[in-house]
């Protein structure tokens, strides 16, 4: 029983912070470090991916659209051209930041509004798999199951790994209780730690219905912009530490 | 008798252009590529990119202020750690587009204000001069002659080469007339061509006073971005192949 | 027989310029000055502002989506307060320099993917009829005929203005020809001309199957960005005047 | 004893904040709102400008350079007619929706870096003049006493206004001491208290000598954006009414 732990690191800008990023560092086994698009000047980058080396924790691009005012979550209708030198632009940034402090990039995780859009859209899906592609076939980009991205991924050789949201409701068919309706994030911290000990040992999560889904993920995502994010991600580990999990990143 | 010839491309931004980029890469043997800071959107520098690596031109890293507002020609007071990361940020965002389009970046050009800056700044000298460090010790910085950050580079074991201004005119202290002085610029093509062959076959040109002064110069820049500045590059390049000058990138 | 020829100007940024807006003011009747979110930085708005004053233009705010990196031409799922509030402040910052100029603000046209939208969206027309309202319920907003956004301000007592594009294809049922079919867009200067002339004195254009379509327009779009809009412009204006229209802002 | 208590709010953007503006709005009588270049998004403008209708709190424009990454805290070498249309976009553009919530900007206060530049640079200072002028003579500028600026403003007709700084240490000369020194801020609260009463009823501050140095004050700035913002704010508020002081906005 392996599982990988990711969260969102390096989301400030300037001034601003957002979340307790060395705190989290210290609990994740993979860091999603904001490439500069919707988040992360490349002071926080740098010092996000130093610590990140320092701490043996895996650095992944956190890719975005170009939306700093609105932190990456407005769906665009990007040009596939733009998309992937945008895409690739972020990547070998925050990769070049990541060598220069003795480590790498080595995974991708889509943030926000196109990590949603690309699970459905196979235009925009291509053009975030080229730039990836153009830049390293063996980087893996880290997605929800099912998406279209996977297939897309898979077609040019790219790999995919799944990840599962600890503290989000999931529907009897497996998918992500949409955030609008009642429900879909889970506070409780116990009840949450809980779901994601049964997700790396079972494979399995409780539906909205009462069933036991199954959830593919070799990762789990804990967020770290709440208040509570820190209390919450430790909890998670304990759980998992706890249940005998081992904590490992997939890259 | 080898010179390089370098000018500033990419220099667009979205909709915007700047420059006949596809000339100019026909005219030079090393093509300062903009880095997003001051001018240069990811899809130009990906195409410009591509196109110098199709040409056989040597692609410079052009780092800048962030500044796009104001073309990376307005002095800041930019902390040591804040200008490293950012010139580490955009030279690994342009090595990394370089290299998946075939090429690579083999040195960098400072540009505008920071180019200035760090001719007298030794602060603002270091915090390039780590980036670059940090980034590939290897890399060569382009910059004038006499300036304060060669010293700093040497300290460091960064290479520096030297550039000198076809169309400038030079005191009788070879440094360059300023700007805000009439005659600063050379505007006649036959003048401009004659003075490139000088610095290229005797090392030397004419001062405003009628003497002759030494001028250091591994590659010689010429402008991208006035209307005649494909005529002139032309010029200058034809001159110097007529004088026998091998036009070779320093990198 | 009275018409008003708009163009959109001040659509440089920086250093960057777009189209030839001394020349365009010399010819058009309402300049859709660009306020700073797709182009327009304060020195450009300040000088067409000023341009346009001397010259007796009206000014319009051409509000955007956030979007320099892609001139406007993204939608983007905008949350209402948000675009409403990003209307309101580019709609105050042209007009707050245009009065310093002599002038005013005397109507508003979205820009772009935002014209577009809100043409159909009726919770983003919503946003931006807020923001016009908040601001001075008197001001029209310039749009396409037949589009959500009329409804929506008539509830809310925004004035609309209707426009048409005299080198645009109609449908026959009255339709711009989406850009992406061939004939779209008609170069030939006489044609679109001829096509301005009918459309004021008749109200109608002849559509892509040669019947006359009827085309409800107090103003006539000309093109500003293309390296003939200037030619092509002044060619509807000295049509309009030779058949005896009077070109005369609505505003 | 009259006395104005400012501070800078709005300094948020887009998820990122900085200060707890809803609570500062019920301390301050003038409320220094982020217009957007260093700090400030339109839906936050909007929010605070509302608030401080709802509150009887004046609105000032903390105009800054353009420079989100920095938070307007970097020294530029702006060009005068640049810097003069930059602070007039962002009062127009802050006024507009001051006035669409019902109040209007009725001071101006620069920011940052700027704020220090017009201190002491008389071009700066002027272009920074014009803008205020262009848009409303009577609008009174916030700066420190004995500045550069305040001459420029007298030679324009723009009035302007003093303020002191209550957790600022004091030279013997009446100047800041440099925040590079050691106790350069005071962070004691009840010390910060008693010197804005001792500057608010008297007129004079203990300089590091010890010595009392008159202090020329109608307002007094109180920081917001550390976390012991609000509870030192509420000290000095608490302490000046004691004290018998009206606190009243000076616009």
């Amino acid at each position: 029983m392996v599982i990988d732990l990711n969260a969102d690191l390096g989301e400030g800008f300037g001034v601003w912070r957002l979340g307790d990023d060395l705190a989290l560092l210290d609990i994740v086994t993979s860091a999603n470090v904001a490439c500069g698009f919707h988040a992360g000047d490349p002071v926080t980058i740098r010092r996000t991916c130093a610590a990140a080396v320092d701490r043996g924790v895996a650095i992944g691009a956190q890719v975005s659209y170009r939306d700093l005012a609105h932190f990456g979550r407005r769906e665009m209708d990007a040009e596939p051209e733009e998309l992937c030198a945008e895409v690739l632009y972020q990547l070998a940034a925050v990769d070049g930041i990541a060598r220069a402090m003795g480590g790498r990039v080595s995974y991708v995780k889509p943030h926000g509004a196109l990590y949603n859009r690309i699970c459905r859209d196979e235009v925009q899906a291509a053009a975030v798999i080229e730039a990836v592609a153009d830049y390293d076939t063996s980087l893996p980009v880290l997605t929800l199951p099912g998406s279209v991205v996977h297939g897309v991924a898979a077609a040019e050789g790219v790999p995919t790994i799944t990840e599962a949201f600890a503290d989000r409701a999931y529907t009897a068919a497996g998918a992500l209780v949409s955030r609008r309706e009642p429900g879909a994030v889970i506070h409780d911290v116990a009840t949450v730690s809980a779901r994601a000990v049964r997700m790396a040992v079972e494979g399995r999560v409780t539906a909205v219905d009462g069933s036991a889904v199954v959830v593919s993920a070799r990762s789990i995502c804990v967020h770290g912009d709440t208040p509570d994010a820190v209390r919450l991600a430790q909890a998670v580990r304990d759980g998992l530490l706890e249940a005998g999990v081992v904590l490992q990143a997939f890259a």
